[in-house]
């Protein structure tokens, strides 16, 4: 006589940092996706916890994050500051759940591995076996920085069949990535110059509306790079596993709500045709090619909005670096992306999907 | 007995195109810097001749260029379409006036000099002499695009001394340069998606509010680039006076008002340290250095406007290229300047001072 062997258990759930834009976007995902789960718990700070998400006709009611907010839980994913998620994570840890942390807090821990589903998943193989029937893995999955997940989603497939040499790329960033309160920012400022009244910058430095400004992260005096451009090659080399990544970063913000997007030129180890190019991307995973020169059409912030894939166009060779019989060492690409979407909750459940048990 | 020698009569100065964005500029810029004229006619299409534009207090009406607009005009400062500039150009050379033209009409014609004062100013000895007392020399000389003018006058000091091989930029370009229409079309829509009505593109292709776009110039469909981002190598090659120039560009437009930017990643000849280059553009005509890491200020578009210098700032060495002992080849730039003053009027107005015989 056999017996039909059980299915796992669905996981118990909680995101933190439920009610910024990204903590939002992964009840959005987790719905979307039909993401098994016994139950979602919506945590938050002290300020927000009471306040009621609606998802998809499903009520959450926000709890404060806080001791044993996490007792029962099996996946925790974190859209929270660094702070907050370095005390969950430590919880995570003790009661042997396994947490998804968006936020910067173990990016540069070498226990802990950084992982883009389509670049690294390998790289999930490290953590330690589950004790809960309902996931295969516990312990805490860094997700990387925005930027660096669009570009290396986009440069993956050219990575793994021609090497990658060296990268310049320059962003263009949308308030969404400075989260809920600069997406309010750039619309209320834009209202404001709309109507002939001044600019009064809170969240930026500089006025956000009619401008573009350098990223506002910190600047490293001794190199003159912003965090965020720094992000590209501190990340890259853990992503790429190597300490030979020469990625040169100018992050800059645009008047844009969401979607980010980069003008990309990179150098290749081996030489290809635009038709090698071309079908390399075209048939990588998250990756959808809008490249129509007649139109002049390509991608931007406002087709990616919503969407679940990095868009590349502009797909032409670079002249100015070493080529022969049509084949070039040096590529442009144009990438947009919806950076709140690919560029975190999505990764971020993408890679939950990989733990799961079931 | 000696005699007093007469000083040199003003021009009579006609601007074609005078009412559009370029145009009205140019009085604006005529008027700050006490140009001497004797006569300013303002010329454009029959659509907007009898228009009037007051600039300084002073009246000017428009009248429609024809046969006969140009009778006893010594210089003509056009900031009208090719086309009309050809035929300006054409009446200009029979009556032995100098024409300064703002369009693509001459740019590639080597009998025309294509001058940015702090580049190649010499390149005005080809002209031949003036047959009116009030200019030195006559003929036609064209103004660069306006991208190619702020690159340019942002790279000078360091290809001066230390030589330039390569040079990666990707830009961020306001409304303005493609005219009125294009500034008043970011109003409106920006106006109708920020009160929840939707995008309808007119003078764009795409979107332009809250949005970034692939420059809306024709892409050559050998190459891949656009025509905006081809006006770099084609104009440089001849400002610079050597076939051997690489330049790859990405164009793109950003919802700002006025005012372009532009990241630059560039390889020297000759390795330099930072305090060589800040002093080198420090020193140099046209550039403004905002470049303060502590605060994180640097050029914007909006602090741009209406300035009459290239903002050069996140000056920092790109480590990806060879470097030695804090010398590097490779280094990062962030421009911006007023595309409708630098990058065109005041441009032209320079070229024009330089052959005024007084």
């Amino acid at each position: 006589m056999t017996t039909t062997p059980k299915s796992p258990p669905a996981p118990h759930i909680a995101i933190l940092g439920a009610t910024g834009v990204v903590g939002r976007e992964c009840l959005d995902i987790l719905a979307q996706r039909r993401f098994p789960a016994a139950s979602i718990r919506c945590l938050a700070s002290a300020r927000t916890a009471g306040e009621r998400i609606t998802v998809q006709g499903v009520d959450h009611t926000v709890a404060e994050f806080g001791p044993g907010a996490l007792d029962g839980v099996d996946l925790i994913l974190s859209a929270a500051d660094a702070e907050t998620s370095r005390l969950a994570g430590a919880e995570a840890r003790r009661i042997g759940a396994a947490m998804i942390d968006k936020s910067s807090a173990f990016r540069a821990d070498p226990a802990v591995p950084l992982v883009i589903p389509e670049v690294n998943p390998h790289a999930l193989d490290a953590l330690p076996p589950s004790p809960r029937p309902a996931l295969r893995r516990a312990g805490i999955v860094a997700v990387p920085n925005c930027s660096t997940i669009l570009l290396l989603i986009a440069l993956e497939p050219l990575r793994a069949a021609l090497g990658i040499v060296r990268v310049v790329v320059s962003t263009y960033q949308a308030a969404s990535g400075a989260g809920a309160a600069a997406m309010r920012e750039l619309a209320e400022q834009t209202r404001d110059v709309s109507a002939g009244r001044p600019a009064v910058p809170a969240v930026f430095r500089e006025p956000c509306a009619f401008n573009v400004f350098s990223h506002d992260s910190a600047i490293d005096p001794s190199t003159g790079a912003n965090a965020e451009e720094a992000k590209f090659t501190t990340e890259t080399r853990r992503l790429w596993n190597t300490p030979d990544v020469r990625i040169n970063a100018t992050c800059v913000r645009v008047p844009v709500m969401r979607g980010h997007s980069e003008s990309v030129c990179l150098t290749l180890k081996n030489p290809a045709a635009e038709e090698q190019i071309r079908s390399l991307l075209a048939d990588a995973p998250a990756i959808q090619i809008i490249d129509d020169r007649k139109a002049n059409t390509f991608p931007t912030p406002l087709i990616a909005t919503g969407g679940d894939t990095v868009l590349v166009g502009r797909i032409r060779p670079d002249p100015t670096q070493p080529h022969d019989n049509g084949r070039y060492l040096g590529w442009n690409l144009w990438l947009s992306a919806d950076q709140l979407r690919l560029g975190a909750a999505l990764t971020a459940i993408k890679i939950a999907e990989r733990l799961l048990a079931r």
